[in-house]
């Protein structure tokens, strides 16, 4: 270890940082500073990478989840050689375009793992990197070939660990054993508002004990000590690690390191002489000469290092055609099609119920697809076919896993697994709960992660557990997302097909809203159904008479309201679209969504949740929806006391 | 103590809550059996309650934050005399209209102090109780006489503390050195899933420990042994304290007590027979005589410590005539009118820092408005005048509240402070951190608490920061929230107005959406905007020429891009309407909507935000909206590239 080369390499961090926030008069100087000496150990000795092919499948990870300190990550991804982050993209740091945004963001530059910024998720993504590690090793690793072998690094800070989501994820990590998860924190007693003496004063280290962690401690300016506890770290292999590193926040600012005014400033043209000064840097965008030729020196061992895994993946595969196989349909970024079940017409079934037997046809084709629910198992009925196993310290190979009651962390893991490459995640609760989670929901979105979200009880027909568990802005509050794809279907047979446009999705994560109540599977009067509904919609009964009077439009449980509806109503020719994606039938070319819901022609909307958008495709008063909190009571009675029948319907569409 | 009485009063829960869920075929018997114990102790001895008036003020509080488990509430709310809860409504348990909803109800019956189910905020919310006991009892206790004295208590599950929240909140507790909040924690090692061995097997006592709590271990069935460690609980004046009570779900039913089984469902005809022989019920909804006589004799001796407070208030009052005055003012329910910041057409200043100004002259008028932020005092500009003081353990009395980084115990916080009574709360984050506190938000419009949200950095202008610190989605998922008035002003004149209309809301929590950048203050055509802005919207620029060929309709921000297109625009009879408050203006009467926005005159929407929900008022293409996520950028460059600016709107109107 060559601790002047990374002394050096440190001072280059901190030159880059405050030159780029600088330069963008925008940014967070206060980590780079506090942490450059950890980033060089990471980047320069810890880290396993070849920034020649930042794809590489057995790369360790690192996710920076005190995202705001970007400068840190691009600095030393610039400096380890990694090619979108060139020197360009880090003076043009977060300018309209540049890879170096201003938090990481997931695609823009190799090397970026995750997109990191709100609070305590990098953490939980984290934990499903370290998932999805065991995962992959346990499906493919043989006796004498170890392919899949790698670390995740987490770095965060106070306020990381301030947030629940961290505590959800970390509990989750300590039960679950997950010893190559090393996590180091950031330990600098400063946040934005002042000294954490304001409001955080908890003992993290005994925290973390609690969840089951090794807990080691130490400083950020030693690199010796930073290295030997890394070391011990990589030696408990039952436990995650946290590694507490003392550190002082903007350290070589001598005017503003150890105060909350550097945190999220730039330092200005005086503090930067000054800080210039102080540390040795000889330049504008200074790269210490001898941190350059540290890190070209390593480039040719890290090149070495990949190819000699190269020869071990290729002796591998020679000697395991089947895994190879199945690792190639794991890499493939596609899923593989399912025979779907089969219903018929007046078959009685929850949607939810539905979904699990779609479910069951999904993951046994594709092997690759893990998750499971907040502890509503049976509830949401997404449990696995028992061969398929349960993942945990016992059996890394499973498929199924038991989140606990941690909605965030959940949705967090899954975008981890997703993120990590070679799987497909899913994760589910009660709609309701959908707000527990929805700051994750909004990264899979933003990351175009296709997790699946399978959210059940999707309407006030919950019935008696009454409004803190009915949904009623929920499916409005989820459709607003971009990139997010929610799928109401209507009945099974719907519900398996959505499962199947679910896993088709590469570009996005995937709502599946389901229904607590039995459904009645009705027919289809379109015979091309299953391709139409790939719009986001099909017309469920045409009109009697040709041309429609009257189109219903209706989503989920409600298409069959609107199938009631009809023998109630006389002298009308209507007829009955399932809407099962909105947003994914708004976004057709006008030709298709004319054919289903022609201009001019009166439209009715029918869902049992809040009118607020409907009004793009009928006149509010047309809008057959629940537009306050529900009640509870039997589902039946709910749904009478609120409007939400075949008759309320049948007389919207009769006036 | 009489143990034998209260062994008759837990037998009489257990007696009521199977019969109840049992009638209704619906509920959760597994809390109430596992900790009928807890609950008879609680509402014989520990509580300082008095059921013949339950809204006095000094009493205890009970937050069953494992909110399913309802009936153990409901029962003994009936059997110690709280009239709301009549044997009626436990036989009408979870039917319409019941009293006794499937999860506790805040305001269906008296003694319900919070709504609960939604799991761990129900621990966040006790949490605010006992902040609020804290500064009552600061403000207006003197040496003579100790006016405000009461506990919190609170019960939770495995549910509560897997969730992130309780994290949060309680990490918060134990530093504020909240020492009258208890908490009983019913660990019986069951959820949904099955065992807690699946994915929960944190050392809970040492987690609390670390977070500074003081830790106590028992038995749920040793009426002693809970006694006392109450007592020890209460002698802990510094520290919020954790009892921890081991115990067995579904106690009394023989063959499904201890299994998941009993967590929600009902037992069965068969298995309550067995579980009546079991335990000695004597019949339907059975209540134990010696149970029923015991709370009788409570009863009066519960009036009598009532009636002792109202000498000790009386008193009080007499002596301290100014203190009593402000303490009806504080009880009042009504805000107090403060004297707004007054600006001139042309001053430049963002709408969080007018923000700031107004809630300075509302919290010198309203000196029960406590509230803060979450670790971003300084960006979201809500700090308080420095006279009014920071809340903490050194001052009881500061109205500020340093909530740390924990966004979402923040919110169920404020909702613990505003339930207490005598309090208004408010908090703070970047609005695209809504999502990490919605689930609170959504229990504040259920509760309709009138909790101030200020939520600044309201849109894509945030600019460097990028998506992750950009809301997009925001402000039409906040609308969505029944109860909820989403206020978004437009400049510093509205942004007081704004501030006022928040307090002067009763039924229901307000978000305040502020700015990050400045915003010119701009004349307005209508001289009685200050009251017609209470509709929801108002003509900011009357059309030159009568009545409008279109009306512009924008929000926040973007009014000053309308008023700037208007420039850009020739040959149109334009009208700007700011639209303060959408869903507010939808509720309006026809007559006052057609005043402003007159039916048949081309309307255009102007809002840096996604475009659902405003179809109601404009066609899709003259929607000037965001609907994707935004870029990382300064904020003019992101409003160019997202095509937000007066150009494309002049264009669109110029169409």
């Amino acid at each position: 270890m060559n601790t002047k080369a990374l002394e050096k390499a440190a001072l280059s961090v901190r030159a880059l940082s405050i030159d780029a926030i600088q330069k963008a008069n925008s940014g967070h100087p206060g980590l780079p500073l506090g942490a450059a000496e950890l980033g060089a150990m990471l980047y320069g000795e810890l880290l396993r990478h070849d920034p020649s092919d930042p794809a590489w499948v057995d790369r360790d990870r690192f996710i920076l989840s005190a995202g705001h300190g970007s400068m840190l990550l691009y600095s030393l991804l610039h400096l380890a050689g990694y090619k979108d982050m060139s020197m360009d993209a880090i003076k043009s740091f977060r300018q309209l375009g540049s890879n170096a945004a201003g938090h990481p963001e997931y695609g823009m530059a190799a090397g970026i793992e995750a997109t990191s910024g709100p609070l305590g998720q990098g953490i939980a993504m984290a934990v499903g990197f370290a998932v999805a590690e065991t995962m992959l090793a346990a499906r493919f690793n043989t006796a004498a070939h170890k392919i899949v072998d790698h670390y995740t690094y987490v770095l965060c800070g106070d306020g990381c660990l301030m947030e629940g989501v961290s505590a959800e994820a970390s509990s989750f990590a300590g039960h679950q054993k997950l010893g190559k998860l090393i996590m180091y924190y950031d330990s600098n007693k400063i946040t934005i508002d002042g000294s954490t003496d304001l409001a955080f004063t908890e003992d993290a280290a005994k925290r973390y004990e609690s969840y089951g962690w090794q807990v080691l401690n130490g400083s950020m300016y030693d690199f010796d000590e930073i290295a030997r506890l890394t070391a011990l770290a990589k030696a408990e292999t039952s436990k995650p690690s946290i590694i507490i590193l003392t550190s002082i926040i903007g350290k070589g600012s001598p005017n503003k390191q150890n105060t909350a005014d550097i945190h999220g400033a730039p330092l200005g043209p005086e503090e930067i002489a000054i800080t210039r000064a102080n540390l040795g840097i000889l330049g504008d965008f200074y790269i210490a000469p001898e941190a350059a030729e540290y890190f070209t020196a390593k480039q040719a061992e890290w090149k070495k290092a990949r190819a000699h895994w190269q020869l071990l993946f290729d002796a591998w595969s020679k000697e395991n055609p089947e895994k190879r196989r199945e690792w190639d349909t794991f890499y493939s970024g596609k899923a593989t099609t399912a025979a779907l079940p089969v219903y018929n017409a007046g078959d009685k079934i929850a949607t939810r119920t539905a979904g699990n037997k779609a479910l069951a046809a999904v993951a046994l084709k594709n092997t690759n697809l893990a998750g499971g629910s907040a502890d509503l198992k049976g509830p949401n009925a997404v449990g696995l076919p028992a061969e398929l196993g349960t993942w945990g310290a016992a059996n890394r190979a499973g498929q199924y896993i038991h989140f606990g009651i941690r909605e965030f962390a959940m949705a967090a893991i899954c975008n981890g697994i997703s993120l990590h490459g070679g799987f497909r995640s899913y994760c589910s609760t009660f709609m309701v709960f959908a707000d527990y989670l929805r700051p994750a929901l909004r990264l899979s979105a933003l990351m175009r992660q296709p997790v699946v979200y399978v959210l059940t009880h999707d309407s006030v027909f919950v019935g008696e557990d009454g409004p803190t568990h009915q949904p009623v802005e929920h499916l409005a509050s989820m459709r607003v997302i971009p990139n997010l794809c929610v799928l109401r279907p209507g009945d099974a047979e719907e519900t398996a097909e959505a499962w199947a446009i679910a896993m088709e999705r590469t570009g996005g994560p995937t709502v599946l809203a389901l229904s607590r109540q039995n459904i009645t599977v009705f027919p289809k009067s379109d015979p091309d159904w299953k391709n139409t509904i790939r719009t986001g919609a099909y017309i469920v009964k045409q009109a009697e008479d040709g041309t429609p009077d009257i189109i219903i439009i209706a989503t989920g449980s409600e298409v069959s309201i609107a199938l009631e509806a009809l023998d109630k109503t006389t002298g009308k020719n209507i007829r009955v679209v399932s809407m099962i994606s909105k947003e994914l039938f708004e976004s057709q070319p006008a030709a298709i969504r004319d054919a289903i819901v022609p201009p001019g022609v009166r439209v009715i909307v029918c869902e049992a949740g809040v009118r607020f958008g409907w009004e793009r495709w009928a006149k509010p008063e047309d809008i057959l929806s629940i537009d306050c909190f529900g009640e509870s009571g039997p589902a039946a009675d709910v749904g009478k006391h609120l409007g939400m029948t075949a008759e309320a319907l049948a007389a919207i569409a009769g006036r």
